[in-house]
């Protein structure tokens, strides 16, 4: 058997499945998890790949750590999505962290990951809670700032299409410490019917906070491979002196646990192509 | 009509295809042209993609301009294999070039490529010389040598295979002018067929040249959208001074032509991900 993905026209992605180990109907996806044939399982949410266990560290490493190093000194995160438990996973990483909240609006898919990829949440830290609410919601009402603010959601289409929205985001700044870092998911260059998704919600950061910019990772189970993500802040910048020193220094203490994410990558992960910044404009 | 290209077990790139545009078995390796249905016409060899009308340009870019800017003085060129031309096209747009030899095993693919992919070729700038021979053999003979050789072959299976062999970078260091740089296309690293061959020509390019590095690129339609190339020379670096003014300059003054290489991305090109600078050790 064969899962097709189609991220252009015809054009996409397809893999070996053995079985489907999970597919549920929920209020508000179609959750399923597939056994790969080289890819370990593999989940998807509405036919469209969220994560393997083989390749998944890439997506969480870059996903977190770009904006984690980049605090000087975060305790309270937020991730918006995230119900397999990954870039959880990655946030507890940090010494300095006390406070986990991720809101997750399907607890199938929290279901799903702990039963079929148990090896990528980390759900049994007791500095992580598991709200099962509606992110764009839960940011309204924040009383107590995060430090960092992690947007972990699927695709702009379905349940994620508001965490593209301007309103989130202003939001998002308010629930934001002095300090604080906002990273976010926001799709792939290569993929044209995005492109005017992308250029919205770069232009919202823009107006929206002192400082963002787009970053790529290599992710090979993503439409094209390539993959876009954002870093805000209302004063950070990804490469100031001081964020480079805690990034040489914590890469160095989580060694053994990175795969992807390092000091060149930080920076180099930020370098885009000309057709890239042409979508920005 | 969909074409399939597999590269670990089943996971591979499916692209809708309207039709064949040339197809023939030539003494080296199945050429064919198709026209899809959103990237324009895509060249295979052996059933793998070699490029797309429309995403041509990354690999053509990456392949030519960081090894041709890190020269001082780039006048003479090889290209071995680049047979659809777009390698000689990004050559030619550096004014200092005043002869350009490419050396294409198989006819068929010039053929082809001026027939169906009329806008990658540069083959009618007088300083190209196309030369139907065997480019391994050709680099033996080699007695006035050259500033910048660029390996532009197919995967190391088939004709290319020997151009991921000690032999063949020993002649092609011989063959080079002494700031002679040398660039190479050397696969994903995400697809596990080709982790040896990928560490063996890095150890090679190690042990033939004072300075070897990687350096990756985004290509959509090349096995997990993650492409490798090598950087090698005798002494010159990527990125010392002189290089990174010269890319600056000439980025500037070709600006328009450019659509991924830039001064940001000839520096981030070279950030490694972890598990790939483990499969280099």
């Amino acid at each position: 058997m064969q899962f097709n993905e189609y991220y252009h026209e015809r054009t996409g992605l397809t893999v070996g499945v053995n079985k489907i180990l999970f597919s549920e109907q929920t209020p508000y996806q179609k959750v399923e998890v597939f056994e790969t044939d080289t890819w370990g399982n593999m989940m998807t949410i509405d036919g469209m790949v969220m994560l393997s266990e083989k390749d998944e560290f890439v997506y969480h490493e870059m996903l977190t750590h770009v904006g984690m190093f980049a605090h000087p000194d975060p305790r309270r995160v937020l991730i918006i999505g995230g119900g397999d438990g990954g870039t959880a996973r990655e946030v507890l990483r940090h010494p300095s962290v006390e406070q986990v909240d991720m809101v997750e609006i399907d607890e199938a898919v929290v279901r799903a990951a702990k039963q079929f990829l148990p090896n990528v949440g980390a759900f049994d830290d007791p500095r992580l809670s598991v709200l099962y609410e509606d992110g764009i919601r839960f940011v309204e009402k924040v009383d107590h700032p995060y430090d960092v603010i992690i947007i972990d959601g699927s695709d702009p289409v379905g349940p994620a299409a508001d965490l593209f929205s301007e309103t989130f985001y202003h939001r998002c700044r308010k629930a934001l410490s002095e300090n604080g870092v906002l990273t976010a998911q926001t799709e792939s260059p290569w993929v044209p019917s995005y492109h005017s998704a992308i250029h919205n919600l770069f232009a919202t950061l823009d107006n929206t906070f002192r400082i963002s910019e787009m970053y790529l990772a290599f992710i090979p189970l993503y439409p094209a491979g390539m993959w876009s993500l954002a870093f805000a802040s209302q004063g950070i910048h990804p490469h100031d002196p001081d964020v480079m020193k805690r990034v040489s220094e914590g890469t160095r203490r989580m060694d053994s646990a990175l795969q992807y994410y390092n000091e060149e990558i930080h920076r180099g992960a930020f370098a885009l192509p000309g057709f890239v910044k042409d979508m920005l404009r």
